[in-house]
């Protein structure tokens, strides 16, 4: 449920909270010497906010860069070490009072040369090329590729019950997408264990390789790659995704007989190496130990731009330090845009960022991470320690208000896998949340590109936080 | 401002009404034997009709068909017919109890052979190509074409105090749309006076022809048509619209000195027409004469193939139809679907079906028009008869809480210009409202076609017109 009605909701339902809402009490403003009092003045400086990002767009310039130009920039490998380069240079120049590169640990996984992967000698259809891509964290075949039949199985249930009979064999992980969610990240989460945890289970019974159907929706022709993790002492045996087209002929084959596939890969693991969070701010000018963050995650997969996934969460959260120096605010607390490292496969950026805030004795009073792609933002959801979030709750209505006419809303739900490990210092979370209906057509794919992106949707997602951030600030 | 906060101040601001919120009372539905009455009865109902939309995709199987085996469906035109033949079968095959074709007049406008435009032998440039489409109304050049100065002027105004100083000109609207509006509608509202006005003034201070820069936002290589009017007894000039980027050649060259542009259009006036809405209804079991109607127009513009405009407002207004049948629901009020003829160049259709309704003594008790493309919808904007509405407002707050789990917020504002005609009968009328971001990326181009639909977006948009249907038909 939405807006202010989830947050009614939640008060009336909370053991602990019986506030009521109350006039959002705002504090005297020092904004371009202009002392911003009143809803009028507040509704004025984000109008602001979004008039400048619609009529700049400089995030979908930075994001032409970082996409196009350095491109696909998986952690460890020479285009994730030039975007963290590149978005330092650019923090550099928009007004932050420091950048820095935050060390962290990634594993470097090498796709190598490109998959290959085919069906073999079938008595209806002959040989076959498939479209595929290994998956991230997989293994490679060897040099001469491997060959097998094929077993469906739809769910990690269905393979364990199967136990050794997947011996030897292809494992083919087939479930679909259940299109009758409304948000995709649901139809998502229904499918992902497949990828993630399948090759393992096939793994541990003795298979020789793995395919898992793409995680979209849609039918087309694009494979889906994404991280698979083997448990310890689990060999991590070739994995690769299939486009839902070719998914869609192996499902019909395999109900008709046996069914051969030949497979190819050369993934390497290259193993681990020092990469970098990029880190900018501004500090707060009443209360610079309270961190008011933004941020995206700076890695991407190695195929396509990683426009969307997430390069869009990058540059918005660049573009929310540029539009809040252009409108000339000055902010009370520290704003800190963090382009966390290797969220993609091991999170070490994140995971990184929060033990040297707690150990710096940081206090995150919030932050919000944009990683659900650039498409026109919805509005946010929120997370937070329940001891905490009613310090944060009187002040949706006006929010909600403020807001609403950019047709942003506020509901609880998750906020973003980098930012996660910030609960324990109990401010609140935040995701951006944007539309969500063609995120699952380049996810992961070779056609997360810039001309999935599009400029004015971008802007507003920029907007959306920059506005949340202001907002932020103003509570006494 | 949206959602239930607009509709607080508007009860609360207004002279007449002194309501409040008060809960809705359920009447017992007649729903496949099954007693809805209570919110979690709606919910499960709209939750079903979400899902069978977006699992069937009834909408984008039609609009495919519509928008790229018929095409581009200029009122009068042969597709026109073929629409109009297409939709009156598939009325007549979801289980409308009635399916009729609504004659009126309308004036076929024929593009004829290509449009040419070329700046010529200008100093800088030398003779460069411009991309150009006639705007549907204007006049044809003599068979040589013309050729003349332009003139570049940003406003009516700025045309009208020239004078005949426009005299054997060439005039050049240029003025560009505002991106700092954050709903597109607004910026096109800002500009489109050039378009439809412009070639008017030009014409009757004796200019020779007239450019108007397209009507869209983003910087690219598509004109946009549209309709250009001319009062009674001054002569429809030649007009065409440029692309924004030609546009922008265009206003640096008229800086530095002349500028020699040449034209040719064969445009001709086809004259009068009998052309057709095509309406279907399932008639209601206890109060058949409150009609509600759902609609789009059948009519495009004969470039590309109207499928944002409005291909997938008439689909979805079907697709309103097949949902409600499929899941089972028996009307309690007459649900009509209307695809209404010659919206873009006359609005025969809307004037005639309120002519036709009126003199039935019909009573409209709502009427939903989806106009504004296919994208994902973020809500309803209403409008009514200031003495109407009171008999409606005690209902937005539940409809807020059903209906904003799916991101369907309600806000005043315009309906649809072919429902418009249908205020005087005070019922409530309704626009769909989409994320507006993409659609003057396609509106009135050669690129509006089926590839630029999002299968899901459009589903979501229907499902969103059905469920409104739905809960509109409780009201007792």
């Amino acid at each position: 449920m939405n807006n202010i009605n989830l947050v009614q909701k939640y008060i009336s339902n909370s053991q602990f909270i019986r506030f009521g809402f109350f006039l959002f009490t705002l504090s005297i403003m020092n904004l371009n010497g202009l002392k911003a009092q009143s809803t009028e003045d507040h509704s004025y400086l984000i109008k602001s906010i979004y008039e400048k990002a619609l009529t700049d767009q400089m995030a979908y310039k930075w994001l032409y860069y970082l996409s196009e130009k350095i491109g696909g920039r998986i952690a460890g490998s020479p285009q994730n070490y030039a975007a963290i380069e590149f978005t330092h240079q650019i923090l550099d120049t928009i007004g932050t009072d420091t950048v820095w590169n935050q060390p962290c640990q990634v594993n470097y996984w090498y796709r190598g040369k490109e998959e290959v992967a085919r069906i073999i000698n079938h008595p209806l259809i002959g040989t076959v090329e498939l479209k595929v891509l290994a998956l991230g964290g997989s293994g490679a075949t060897p040099i001469t590729g491997i060959s097998g039949e094929i077993i469906e199985v739809k769910t990690l249930d269905e393979a364990k019950a199967l136990g050794f009979k997947l011996k030897d064999k292809i494992v083919y992980f087939s479930r679909a997408f259940d299109n009758k969610h409304v948000r995709t990240f649901n139809a998502y989460g229904g499918a992902v264990d497949q990828r993630v945890f399948g090759p393992n289970v096939a793994s541990k019974f003795g298979a020789k390789a793995c395919i898992v159907r793409s995680m979209t929706g849609r039918l087309d022709d694009f494979p889906h790659t994404g991280v698979t993790i083997f448990e310890d002492g689990i060999t991590p045996i070739p994995a690769i995704a299939v486009c839902t087209n070719d998914a869609e002929i192996l499902s019909q084959l395999t109900q008709k007989g046996p069914v051969q596939v030949y497979v190819k890969t050369s993934c390497e693991n290259r193993g681990p190496k020092q990469s970098y969070s990029v880190i900018g701010e501004i500090k707060g000018t009443e209360k610079p130990n309270e961190i008011i963050l933004v941020g995206g995650h700076l890695d991407s997969w190695d195929v396509g731009g990683g426009a969307h996934d997430d390069g869009a969460g990058c540059v918005q959260s660049m573009d929310v330090i540029y539009l809040l120096k252009k409108i000339g605010y000055k902010p009370r607390r520290t704003i800190r845009c963090v382009l966390f490292q290797n969220e993609e496969n091991g999170l070490a950026g994140g995971t990184e960022y929060a033990k040297v805030s707690n150990k710096n004795k940081e206090f995150h009073f919030a932050a919000i991470e944009s990683d659900a792609g650039g498409f026109t933002p919805q509005g946010f959801s929120f997370d937070s320690d329940s001891s905490a979030l009613k310090n944060y709750l009187p002040f949706f209505k006006t929010w909600d208000e403020l807001l609403s006419p950019y047709d942003i809303h506020f509901d609880k739900g998750g906020s973003g896998a980098d930012i996660g490990p910030l609960r324990s210092q109990k401010g609140i979370l935040f995701g951006l949340k944007p539309d969500s209906q063609r995120y699952f057509d380049y996810h992961h794919t070779a056609a997360d590109r810039i001309n999935a992106v599009h400029p004015r949707e971008l802007a507003l997602g920029s907007s959306a936080m920059a506005s949340l951030v202001y907002l932020l600030d103003l509570i006494p």
